[in-house]
């Protein structure tokens, strides 16, 4: 037992620990794996680290810089996972259960580099606009931005998903610019410590962006201040614990809370067991069932079926789950693992025996249970186990005690009310799953439920080609449900991102708007040169930078040939009688017409740096453009983004947005609209 | 004294209260004006009433319906609004104070009511897309939507403004489809109880949908679900008793805290004492420390300003106080008027001495202080106090110790980075201002204040003719700030009304999330009839319904023609040489013109239930059309939202979004863009 390396912590800028304290075993044989530090942690300089070093650190790149730091460090993992997988089934896990933790957490930094590098902009700023005008002479105008906090977070992680957990939350983290402090569960932090590890060796990471705590966090919590956030994912229990944390309260700083819930699944009413979506339903809750020996925080343990076809569903249930090889990951066959400890064994068996005092048990480990492997025996196996609900509306069942492990209890309903009463029974959850094949039951259902669960998977035979499955978080999609769920959000794309950021409100005369968040503002200052700004490379281009345009007069030739060349004949342009009787009182010309002399009154037709119009935005037509009337355009630079891509002949390049106003000769805006263009920047001399 | 009547609380759909307890003095003179009522009300009933009329009632209505009621209850309030300057001026409040809070209150109602018509949906849930594919062949799809929580809202406000902040939380809460139960301060419930009297007596209310407590939330909170919300505006101190309760913190029920903060205003250091922006300044702060009596929220605690005029401010601030007549409201030329009650008074100046034991005083009492009117020696009035910080850096002063009534203090700093580091002091607070001429400062300055201030106010001589001021959240502008000011987020548009509302991922066949999100999801089916949907009246019209078009070959004289007729001859388009060396390899049609095109195929000429094409959003042109290429549209109704509007001629429409896809012979998309247009519903039979 002496042999068991000491896990060591990354505090301060360096690696502490060499004395052993608490012994890790092997889930699978018990053998000893590693040991926590005996060291003390001083998280006073834990913080001062993080703030003086890894903040700097962190603002000295900008949103996408950090979104390219993600990518290469997604590649920097990927090429060395099976160093992971070396040592994941030592968990209890098998190959596919460390996929998920291994490759969907690099999946997760690999989503998040790509979130970074469309949604968000060059510098350290989120203009979430569009500002608006608080005065009629638009002299004094109001907007939002989003910007780090200048804070550290805290991620206390849950055992099951060592890898995972850290990155989905360490990635929109490290994207805000906040050095993270990683605290994982001690049961699996050999494989949070291993990660943490590579990605120090990557040299990606800025100094102080991560540190990583083995053992407790004594004081840590006490020692935060109003900028700094905590999340937590793990048991109800224990985030009810840490959210009252007087320092925390005191000084408003967020605790998101991801816990465990009592999932459920819905087989809707109209499902025979001759349709597909019947097996479909089966086969997910197995699978939610033996997945890392349904260790998921977003794992079924409510199975909601018609009463009608509650005994077809309990026995092809049982013909499956008869066929799951239950024992050591590494040997052939096995299809599920084990339970992450001696502990969890123990607390889940306890579960168990409370949820059986209202259920019968169909399906458990007196059904051929039976581990393969060596030295199973001292593993932390436990047997996948069906229960049915005697009565599935009472109090203190399976709607309020969950067995974090291969357990879940199929429950009868009679009509789809009773359904989602009973999915709702569970105070809130991460995940539910309606298996229908009835667009309007998901109709009925799906808003009463999204209440109550924080995603709604729909589950029938044209999704199951390509349904991730009920279990899954996805980067694009929001994590965390209501109420037992912990009220927590996590990843969801750039939500994720927001949540790390502080939003507040600003309010100014237009130019200091446009001068706070780097984006023209309508009302500012222009910049009017005498080089049109079409010709005017990437790296030059100054926002606010604006041309207005000569002028064209419309004309009734205007809008014969612009109706003879697009097939456009509507009648507002060509039918004298119907366009007279009209709100307008008259013929107009067409608003794409507008659109299309507005470019031709500011293209710059030589080549150029400017490559192309890829796209636009908001276009609003606001007044109607008569025959007679004349039109002028005032094209002006809004928004530049350098997201260091080159185009397709290799030249650097970045995005550029214009906001374009068109106007008639009396001053009154007719059409508005951003235009989207791809901008070189100025070639490096050879 | 026993004259004073019984104000009653609005519970389970009656008035309660017959027996007068707490006695509420006028704060302008010490007479009895009202009494709260001593009958214990039954907070299970309360909570009951609410969930089962007041949610069913709510949402028989949608989005858009709930929007116009709002607007209808702002203008039977503003009708209306003398009975409650009647007796607003008890509460120690002039004219001016009074309007901020019962025309700021209704004006919030009707932003929400513009806010819910421009921004929300009809129906009742809102779909946060797009929707994104989650598998190669889009079978499977994800996407947000946002829903009633299906729960109560409980809000806790402060004695400051009674009606503005009963308002300005009722507002985004009716929207979002959730009763209210209201608890304002004792002190000056009397306007809240008004006002909510008004409210019932317009009709306007849905049964359960505003109840109202007069006195104590007894065991409310213990009795909240996690469908519930509860929201706070108050003391840091309070704030932090309430979010620690122990079924809040089970169930996770969100707690909104705005709490009183150290608010500051900062004088940039390139502004002289012969700036216009140096009396702006002096003349901001004296207003904060005057409007209301300095009992704001937001009002201005800390004015940091450079050494080197420090005298110069003080100074211009001892004059222009020394010109505020104190007194009773209703005397005619008084400015400023009582701090709420005597408590008020002896809490200010508990809070006055303790900033006096690290500051010199100024101005106070001692300069002239005499308030006018009769029987103001009972009132609870106080005089405008300024203060100078001996030493801006030192703990347990201006930065710690907030007097809630017309006090502040002046700090000096040396350079731009001491007055950002001294703002943040204040450890979170709900508004900063910068009162600067040179937007590189605000450009430096604003985004690091941002991280510690809910909101940053830059003023200079252009934005003065317009500005709200430091101290007035606006509907359209996020209220809050961290830290402190504890961590929330009111208003802020149609933010304040999400805030009340579950986001809940979704995941599904696309035709499943069209269903669920009453919107066209690409990849779900579409429904193809004989008629053109542009024949469909809106009332008609099905989401999904779809014409694909006829196809066009784009030739060489197309693009010939739409150079000659937008003036448009970008070298793409024109020149081969150069054409040919650019990333596509050939010259291509016009963005525009495949735009104009696809009109051209999908057009309805003659006159028919479609208005107007107003609109046109996220337009991407994806491949390029070049000679030879044959286009073909395919446009689907999207997304219908009836406003309740009428067209110019008073007929009854609706807006319709349609999705268009443009692709070529290959099948690939060549453009992708939503059109928005107007719809007229049928005509009725005469």
């Amino acid at each position: 037992m002496s042999n068991a390396p000491t896990l060591q912590s990354f505090i301060g800028g360096r690696w502490i620990g060499q004395h052993g304290a608490q012994l890790l075993r092997s889930a699978v044989n018990g053998q000893p794996l590693f040991r926590t530090h005996e060291e003390a942690l001083d998280f006073a300089e834990a913080l001062d680290f993080g703030r003086s070093r890894g903040i700097p650190a962190l603002m000295a790149l900008d949103f996408q810089q950090r979104a390219a730091r993600l990518k290469a460090l997604a590649l920097y993992l990927n090429e060395r996972k099976e160093q992971l997988y070396a040592i994941s089934h030592h968990s209890g896990a098998t190959r596919a259960d460390s996929w998920i933790d291994i490759e969907g957490g690099t999946g997760t930094l690999f989503a998040y580099a790509g979130v970074g590098a469309r949604e968000l902009p060059s510098g350290n700023i989120v203009h979430e606009g569009p500002a608006m005008p608080l005065g009629k002479q638009n002299l004094f105008a109001g907007s939002h931005i989003l910007v780090p906090r200048g804070g550290l977070a805290v991620h206390i992680n849950a055992f099951n998903f060592p890898i995972w957990g850290m990155l989905e939350k360490f990635a929109p983290t490290f994207l805000a610019g906040m050095p993270c402090i990683i605290k994982p569960a001690s049961a699996t932090s050999y494989l949070t410590e291993a990660t943490v590890r590579l990605m120090h060796e990557s040299g990606l990471l800025p100094e102080g962006s991560l540190q990583l705590i083995i053992g407790g966090t004594g004081d840590l919590l006490d020692r935060l201040q109003g900028q700094d956030v905590v999340t937590f994912t793990g048991s109800a229990d224990t985030a009810a614990k840490l959210r009252v944390n007087a320092n925390l309260v005191r000084n408003s700083i967020p605790f998101n809370a991801e816990a465990d819930s009592l999932n459920c699944a819905i087989l809707a009413p109209e499902v025979t067991p001759d349709d597909t979506e019947f097996d479909l339903f089966v086969k997910e809750v197995a699978r939610e069932m033996t997945v890392k020996a349904g260790q998921k925080c977003t794992a079924i343990r409510r199975a909601i079926v018609p009463a009608k076809h509650i005994d077809a569903v309990a026995e092809r249930l049982r013909e499956r789950l008869a066929k799951v090889v239950v024992g050591d990951p590494s040997v052939e066959g096995v299809k599920m693992g084990a339970l992450a400890s001696h502990a969890q064994q123990a607390d889940v068996g306890e579960r168990l025996q409370a949820l059986l005092a209202g259920s019968e048990l169909l399906f458990g480990a007196q059904d051929g249970f039976a581990p393969r492997g060596e030295g199973v025996n001292e593993g932390a196996f436990f047997a996948p186990t069906l229960l049915r609900a005697r009565d599935p509306h009472a109090e203190g069942g399976a709607h309020d005690i969950e067995a974090f492990g291969p357990v879940s209890t199929l429950m009868a309903y009679d009509d789809l009310d009773e359904a989602i009463a009973l999915a709702a029974r569970g105070k809130g959850s991460l995940v539910a799953s309606l298996v229908t094949k009835d667009a309007a039951v998901a109709a009925r259902a799906v808003p009463v439920m999204a209440a109550l669960h924080g995603r709604v998977h729909i589950l029938d035979r044209e999704a199951a080609a390509e349904s991730t499955g009920h279990g899954s978080p996805l980067p694009v999609l929001k994590h965390g449900g209501p109420g037992r769920a912990g009220g927590g959000e996590e990843l969801g794309g750039v939500r994720a991102v927001k949540h790390y950021l502080q939003r507040t409100a600003i309010q100014g005369s237009p130019s200091m708007l446009a001068a706070v968040t780097r984006e023209h503002v309508r009302g500012a200052q222009v910049i009017e040169t005498e080089v049109h700004p079409f010709r005017r490379y990437f790296d030059e281009l100054q926002i606010g930078e604006s041309l207005l345009t000569h002028r064209r007069t419309v004309t009734e030739a205007d809008i014969v040939n612009f109706g003879c060349l697009s097939g456009d004949h509507f009648y507002m342009h060509f039918d004298e009688l119907a366009a007279t009787e009209s709100q307008f009182g008259k013929r107009i010309a067409h608003g794409y017409f507008v659109l299309s002399a507005a470019a031709g009154l500011f293209v710059s037709p030589a080549p150029g740096p400017v490559l192309a119009n890829y796209g636009l935005d908001t276009l609003r037509f606001i007044n109607p453009v008569g025959i007679g009337d004349t039109i002028q355009a005032r094209l002006t630079c809004k928004r530049k983004i350098d997201q260091g891509k080159k185009s397709p002949k290799g030249e650097p390049q970045g995005v550029v947005a214009w906001d374009v106003e068109v106007s008639n000769q009396l001053g009154e805006l007719v059409a508005s609209y951003d235009i989207l263009t791809l901008v070189l920047k100025r070639p490096q001399a050879q």
